[in-house]
């Protein structure tokens, strides 16, 4: 099975491309380029470089979210039009179970995915790795640092940070004693990868029924809940 | 300092910018196609897509070997073209320190670059991360595994394996009752982040100086010096 995956929830912007689980391309960027002017471009490229189709691909993967409102939205966007485009269907996957893909080697460690979630929270999931698979030990969720910190003071397994947050969970949990880990940098950002390995136990389903998934209200709907209570 | 890096020591060939250490963007592919006709292209792609020309890039770093004899050929040879055309000076790197750097992340642990050599020996280097930098604690070497195996009995540390030759380590590892770690795959296989990465603290040079360093004999001249010792 062929997999085009799609990754955009952040600042960077990746796609790759794998076949029965084995990663086949990978382009990534984190340019100051809008993701709206190099996620579609990237996608073509990649195909183009290695000489596959849209026919050739048997699902499109794409990270539904929680992460940036506008890159979330721009990636589910590409990859219904890539969908409809090709007559394919999708795998709309966790930003925070794909990006988990990147610390999932063996070892007694809790793998923390963790995306600067601004207003003082973290957009956060936690997993568990082993025979090849990741284990789920809590939803998605957007909780406060110190919440994470204060279940890491009840937990006896470190942390394994990956996401863009990771950097700032780390120098946290290093002031308060505990231990835990940071990955290089290309291994901490989210990956296309890690979206097309999140997909490979999920059903694809029709494109038109992929909707993204915020966890929060965007500013926007913030701000008019607000105004609609206070009238 | 702009990096245009390049690595095509084994089956995967990629391309990377990075700015000033930061990862800007990598193209990574491991298709059946041949580096000749995927590497240049993924180069001149990747500056396209993020808007520079070779005038923006201040050096072109290359893993200069071990590796495949034909991978490090064309990667050295795509190298001298690219510099030779953008007037840019180049910076060759050992194969074995640009991997090493998927590996880099504080703990306590050697970071074991291996290459499969076939001929039942390996090409081999040792790191440990720290303070931001590498340490290398032996030169490139081509070895045997068993020998490795004996250095890592009287070694103290766990062994992180990076490389095409990572998976034939850790197993023979894990036979032996050594502990080792194992990395997901898209930080096991080399790239051309880490081409850059090793390439930070060295001084670029005249792309006409640069040697592929392969660390062994070729096939063809060892069967011609085989041949001159029989006559």
């Amino acid at each position: 099975m062929r997999i085009l995956a799609i990754e955009s929830s952040a600042r960077a912007a990746s796609v790759a491309v794998t076949r029965d689980g084995a990663l086949v391309a990978q382009y990534f960027q984190s340019s100051a380029l809008t993701h709206s002017r190099t996620l579609l471009k990237m996608a073509e490229n990649i195909l183009a470089d290695i000489e596959l189709g849209l026919k050739d691909i048997d699902a499109v993967a794409v990270a539904r979210g929680p992460g940036s409102f506008t890159g979330v939205r721009i990636g589910v966007a590409a990859a219904k039009g890539l969908c409809w485009g090709g007559d394919i269907p999708v795998i709309g996957v966790s930003t925070l179970e794909a990006m988990a893909w990147q610390g999932a080697f063996p070892g007694e460690r809790v793998i923390c995915s963790v995306m600067d979630a601004r207003r003082e929270q973290i957009y956060n999931a936690k997993f568990r790795y082993g025979d090849g698979t990741l284990r789920r030990l809590c939803q998605d969720r957007a909780i406060a640092l110190e919440e994470l910190v204060a279940e890491a003071k009840n937990d006896e397994l470190p942390y394994f940070f990956v996401g863009d947050g990771a950097r700032l969970c780390y120098n946290r949990f290093l002031e308060e004693g505990l231990t835990a880990f940071l990955p290089p940098e290309p291994m901490l950002m989210q990956t296309a990868w890690g979206v097309a390995m999140a997909a490979r136990d999920k059903t694809p389903e029709p494109a038109f029924d992929l909707e993204p998934n915020y966890l929060r209200l965007s500013q926007a709907e913030r701000e008019r809940l607000e105004k609609s209570k206070s009238n």
